[in-house]
């Protein structure tokens, strides 16, 4: 690419694409993600209860990418567990932000300038974790790209994706939402990446591997600083998924009547279960539409 | 058979047997499903709310026996995936029903002609399914009957068996009913396939696979097109079943008066809240035991 | 071991680590399975509405260690049902303990010195089943410590593990509690012996394998029997459990005025619903952090 030369960026980036993840960044990922952890209504509750069920959360926080991953391509879901190394670091950064003596850990981890850069190297496994996703996916299934982004997603947004048994194990169940649903950012920001990814290595994408890298590290990075730095959760996505949900999904007007009959319907229709929200979502789809 | 060379109905059979099934009976496989999946209360909502979890809502609903079977057999469950023409055909399917423009296509696959032109393709390819279910295990686990069976099943009926975790994709969760605790028809004529084509790979029934594929597609295809015609649920099934339920699964006199107790108790209350019917079952079991 | 030899217990346990577990210890296994899940709530209403549900429930409580230890290490989880003989003879004490007439089989094993003799056979299935999984795992991945714990434990009490989706076969969900929050004393007894075995694998303790079988089973077999007897659901668990926790999860001083707010919450209110307890944690949260 012309632009990597003219800037002198390729050894840069040949550079940053050979940076070993293990220890430091795989620490930042272990540490912000169990703190996300701790900051869902009723963990702290949990951690004292059963350190057990808090320490298998924690788990799937951190290593959520590698369970669904596995799942998906059939190996052994079990698999991070014999990563002793990882393991029994992500145990010690488990212990440590739950259980520290003062509360030390998770306070000064806290702290917006120390957050930030932890939360950008965290940022930077998750390009590996795409990568490495969609790989694994093209070596089993060399040129299915819709496999390879499935997997690269899986592995890179994990922890999200499988939310609703991640909570399951710490007694919540929130079946009325997902990441499918409505996705948050680091969800939508993977997918991106699996995309994007998954085109160059099925080589749809003219542009080398290494390039990539720094380029979709590089915009997820300063993307979530600037969002954590301005407290917004604006991003330059919103303008494209908008533009092309208006485009390809919203549904015509002249469809007016026959939504109008559905939602009668599904008015009439007594449906005692799930529930007040359908009734509810019925009468404001009555409203829209 | 004499009775096939009688009718003259061996060539038939066997053209029957070699028919493909892509890409017309896949489509109105697609189709139908997606219908179905739409027809679904809430389904629409979703589709407007998150055409991502209405897409792999729909996909589960079309691919849902192969992922299971998948799962199953620790096979990948993501290789339904990785045949990108017919992902691509149900993706566009999805499309067509949930987006057409004036909503062209599901208005004409309404048409009650069109629809059971459609359904009565879409059930033969329910036997291409289950027999493929029964190889499949077969050549995993050869003569383990109830293997087959259960992954030819799977195969057939996947869709219906894995409704709760499909719903929870859309955001509706309904725990006090699955497809084990109250069959619907598909998944019981799929059970029934399930076992004739299992006991016929073990070489228990002496029937050839041809004929036996004409017999099972000419049995489904009949029997729903009379059930959407009829607009009736009552199957040829029913009697075998309810002879079957009353000699095996009666409980006997002695308990009459515990049993008694249940009935009374669930007659009163139409559809009480599952912790109701819990306590008053313990209730009733500690004075049985 | 010289205790071993001192007591002439050499032969003993050798003998013990030969004993086949088919027909009889498999059988009780089945039938003390069977009965437990007949004692739930609702479970003699589910026999009657669905036998079909009923038996799957039943063979989640027979195989449940199988399956999830089979899903771990991606094989097939249906493998359970290819082995003929065991599932038939399952399916027999099924049949016996919820259909048979005059509910003889039910009543006579309800019998306490009766139920004595297959709970104590149940829990020699125990050491056998752990053993199975600490070894499967050790083949797939040698000296990997935590899978082997995992697997075994999985293994052991896969029944227990599982049971938020054994239930949901029932129509039944309880998401606010699983053994994970709350270890019920089979599902802790299961993980020592998983420890205990996994660590002896990989030669972390100098005791040969016939020796600890013999010693593990001796424990789990009277400290059961002790607690069935006694009616007591103490156990010589509990101590080491209490000191653990006490030095490694009890948080810190300054962390009290938070804690108390919790634990003033948590002792209004003896068991809020998770909605509310969620509430009142985030606003806890809020201030803390």
């Amino acid at each position: 690419m012309d632009v990597f030369a003219f800037f002198n960026l390729n050894e840069l980036a040949f550079g940053l694409s050979k940076l070993p993840m293990f220890p430091y960044f795989d620490m930042a990922h272990y540490i912000i993600s169990v703190m996300s952890l701790r900051e869902q209504p009723g963990a702290l509750c949990v951690s004292q209860r059963s350190p057990l069920a808090c320490w298998f959360s924690s788990m799937l926080y951190c290593f959520g990418g590698a369970v669904l991953s596995a799942l998906m391509l059939a190996d052994a879901p079990v698999a991070p567990l014999s990563n002793t190394t990882n393991l029994l670091l992500a145990t010690l950064m488990w212990y440590l932000v739950f259980y520290c003596p003062l509360d030390v850990v998770y306070s000064l981890a806290s702290l917006l300038p120390l957050r930030l850069v932890l939360t950008a190297m965290k940022e930077v496994t998750r390009t590996w974790k795409v990568l490495s996703g969609v790989s694994q996916a093209g070596s089993k299934y060399s040129d299915a790209l819709f496999v390879m982004v499935a997997v690269g997603w899986a592995k890179g947004a994990g922890g999200g994706l499988i939310s609703n048994f991640e909570q399951l194990v710490r007694g919540v169940w929130k079946p009325e939402t997902n990441e499918l649903l409505k996705m948050s950012y680091p969800t939508k920001v993977t997918l991106l990446g699996a995309v994007v990814f998954s085109l160059q290595q099925c080589r749809y994408l003219p542009i080398q591997t290494h390039h990539l890298t720094f380029i979709y590290t590089l915009f997820t990075v300063t993307n979530k600083t600037r969002m954590m730095l301005l407290g917004s959760s604006s991003h330059p996505l919103s303008s494209l998924e908008s533009f092309l949900y208006k485009t390809l999904f919203v549904r015509p007007l002249t469809d007016l009547s026959a939504e109008h009959t559905h939602s009668k319907h599904n008015g009439s229709v007594p449906e005692p279960t799930t529930a007040q929200t359908h009734t509810k979502e019925a009468e404001a789809s009555k409203k829209t539409n």
